[in-house]
């Protein structure tokens, strides 16, 4: 199945990608490589905000990490040219969480964003991954994510 | 316009590049791609201490984040044995914020830095960017950045 | 010597690769390069928790920072089909140091990984590197560490 059936399948429908303010770029192709910018949570197009640990619990953050997952595959269906069967796997993530000193379960709140990607993906979706606590998130935000894709031509 | 002439037209010298301790290397190059070690932010050759949301406000750190893209210049120049024209793209920024915990304002003050690359390299300039507020750096330091960049033969 | 001799001669032995979560892999290869999910610290088996400026000094982080290097080299063993003379340079590494806001000594507790890979190694140990104060780590670890690495085939 391609993976805009398998999107489809799944109920998600892609947003438009957020273009960031004009000192950078959604994201960048070197080679085979596709680099994204980090990806802030959004709800209802504003800023998805709170630090887990205070105003929000592991669920808040594991279905705010789900919604920078389906952002950040908005914007690897901008980087494939339209074409997310172009992507030939999933590199890397960045997982970036708004925490209180105290809080020490980024790692759930990451698989939110992990687990879609393994779904839509399947085995191309399998990635490393890098998850920790931030002191403050860009316009308070309660997660980030950042990727790096390998596409093929 | 060669980069080196558009930094003389700007009235940027690029400084020594600063040789971290033993322990790594302020670049290696791996293929056409040369990855940079985090650079913190200097000033008149000391640390640029501080926090923002406390002792630093958005502004300072704008100021900054600008010269640490100009010490990161330098050391990309170095990465290209001395010519910056061999500068195919800047790939992506990783800004890291010294901040309070209620210190949202990373992406203004990594502009500083994103600023200045555009600046300099043009359209070869337009980066990927991931930036957050932590809760401390090394010395002290108010911001550091890290930088990929694609370089041609 | 080879990778293996010179670990055995510095008495140090390679864990088994840690599972993490089904969500995401230790490991992912794209091309000649390898990308390491962070790794976090581990004493006998279990995180190895506390924040550096609190429970934990500097010499303490170096140890724990060590350690984890040597997960991450049974980790690129793995990734090397099990020939660690097969790692072509250690390109990059990424330090989160579980900090207080006032501790600012991070680059000090990353030399404990920089130093390993450095001895094992060689000059094909010598990386760049990414060090700060993160706010919290997952499961209170007090350091992780990703890297990137160049394999040849």
């Amino acid at each position: 199945m391609s993976i805009a059936n398998k999107l489809k399948q799944m109920g998600i429908e892609l947003p438009a990608v957020s273009t960031p303010e004009a000192a950078y770029v959604p994201f960048v192709q070197s080679g085979n490589m596709v680099y994204l910018s980090g990806h802030i949570a959004r709800k209802n197009g504003k800023p998805w905000t709170g630090k887990l640990g205070a105003e929000l619990n592991t669920k808040d953050g594991q279905q705010a990490a789900r919604s920078v997952a389906i952002d950040m595959i908005a914007t690897l269906q901008a980087a494939a040219g339209g074409d997310l069967d172009r992507v030939q796997r999933i590199v890397k993530i960045m997982g970036l969480v708004n925490s209180t000193p105290d809080y020490t379960e980024q790692h759930l709140v990451a698989n939110g964003c992990s687990e879609l990607l393994g779904e839509v993906f399947g085995n191309k979706g399998l990635h490393a991954r890098s998850t920790f606590g931030v002191a403050a998130l860009p316009l308070d935000t309660c997660v980030e994510f950042d990727l790096i894709a390998e596409l093929r031509n």
